[in-house]
């Protein structure tokens, strides 16, 4: 039997989703709630979120049968929660067989921080060119080698990643959300991508120079890491279907582009 | 001179907008703000907000030069922003000018509550009928007695109020949201209207007894007060406009209608 689990969890005091010695991390808090059930188990995870950033619509997978999301739920704190728990076809590997991820970053761009938008946004008081953001979006689609942004010091060996779908959708006349979608992503990768569009939109680099970064240029040629508590990992496509822009569940439909 | 604040706050924290003698509340810390700048006011309000309930568009106004917005940013704490602070017209006063104030309450309606949306929603497991909640938003139109929404032991002389729009929007598959906007509103109203439509949306009472509860019948016959954490005071209306339910500000645009 192999279970698995849709996962949704707020970042903001998790050290990431990967187990690691004294942190507090989703995979070591989910695991201790599958073990007070009496199933020790090793998670597999479609995406290894960094610290601090969110997850409504993560997969992760176990051999076993599932444990009912309620009894985990008991279990789990405020911030992790299991939306479902089900039995997944024999062999299923949630991270192997991911056909693609989809995150969004937030972006409130706006005068004043947002109270009840906190932890959940990069708050950005400067005007930004939004024209700049969606030509800047517009280049990423397709093949391109991202080592510019992915930090040096890394275990990934190929550095080339497909970008099914990438758009800035402006959510209200005050936030801007990044949406992309890809096969697979690289450590810190939309962080870096964002904080590098957001020069782009501040005028601090060039469309054009932005585009050249996507030739597997070195990671100090590309811009900051923008903070975490904007990103969130919002949903897993196991189809491959017919790699239209459609939605991936119908939790988690895709925004319509708004013109 | 008058001054005009724009506030945003989550109400988690706060023991509501009213200052109370050892209480943290809105109109406290905002006061003690201004103070600490110079300016000792009283504020007006738009909406007395009940504790825990939070606001997106609440609007205050006191005598004075208004004091620059990001000057009192940086003497509030985070869950309490001031968006705008602007001058007003000589004489503007936030509560009586006030054409129409606008409520949203969310509610999210799956098994598993929501790691990213708690303090922001009430969670209802239990499987809703949403025409029934259409149902009842509707007969809420128009001028009714509100006697039986809201407490017995009230200060409130009327209890007439205006119901300028009244209804139940499916935010997303797991979302729903009521959006209600009436010329004022009584203590707890939209949380007994919500209480008690969700019990007539559970089956435990019909749609034509929650519309035989508008003609000034007693609290005791209507539901429970919904939990203040999905409530939120997303605008206030000054300029009676043509009534039609446009957005009050292009900030806070009404959610059209999915059918």
């Amino acid at each position: 039997m192999t279970a698995r689990l849709d996962l949704e969890y707020d970042g903001g005091a998790f050290s990431g989703w990967a187990r690691q010695p004294g942190r507090r991390t989703v995979q070591a808090v989910l695991e201790q709630a599958l073990a007070a059930t009496g199933l020790t188990v090793e998670l597999t995870v479609a995406g290894r979120t960094d610290a601090g950033v969110h997850a409504r619509g993560q997969v992760a997978s176990h051999p076993g049968q599932p444990v009912a999301a309620s009894r985990l739920n008991a279990l789990l704190p405020a911030d992790l929660g299991v939306v479902r728990s089900t039995a997944a076809p024999e062999g299923f590997d949630a991270r192997r067989d991911a056909f693609s991820r989809l995150y969004r970053y937030r972006l409130l761009n706006r005068p004043a921080a947002s109270p009840l938008e906190r932890g959940r946004v990069l708050h950005r008081s400067r005007a930004l060119d939004r024209r700049a953001l969606e030509m800047c979006a517009a280049l990423l689609h397709g093949r391109h080698d991202f080592t510019a942004f992915t930090p040096t010091r890394t275990d990934h060996v190929r550095f080339e990643r497909e970008i099914l779908r990438a758009e800035w959708v402006p959510a209200s006349a005050e936030m801007l959300e990044f949406w992309v979608e890809a096969n697979s992503f690289m450590h810190n990768m939309v962080r870096v991508l964002v904080g590098t569009m957001l020069e782009v939109a501040t005028g601090r680099r060039s469309v054009e120079g932005f585009g050249g970064l996507l030739a597997g240029r070195p990671r100090s040629d590309a811009g900051p890491t923008a903070a975490a508590c904007g990103l969130c990992l919002e949903a897993v496509r196991y189809d491959e279907g017919d790699g239209s822009p459609g939605p991936p569940s119908a939790r988690h439909p895709y925004p319509q582009r708004r013109r």
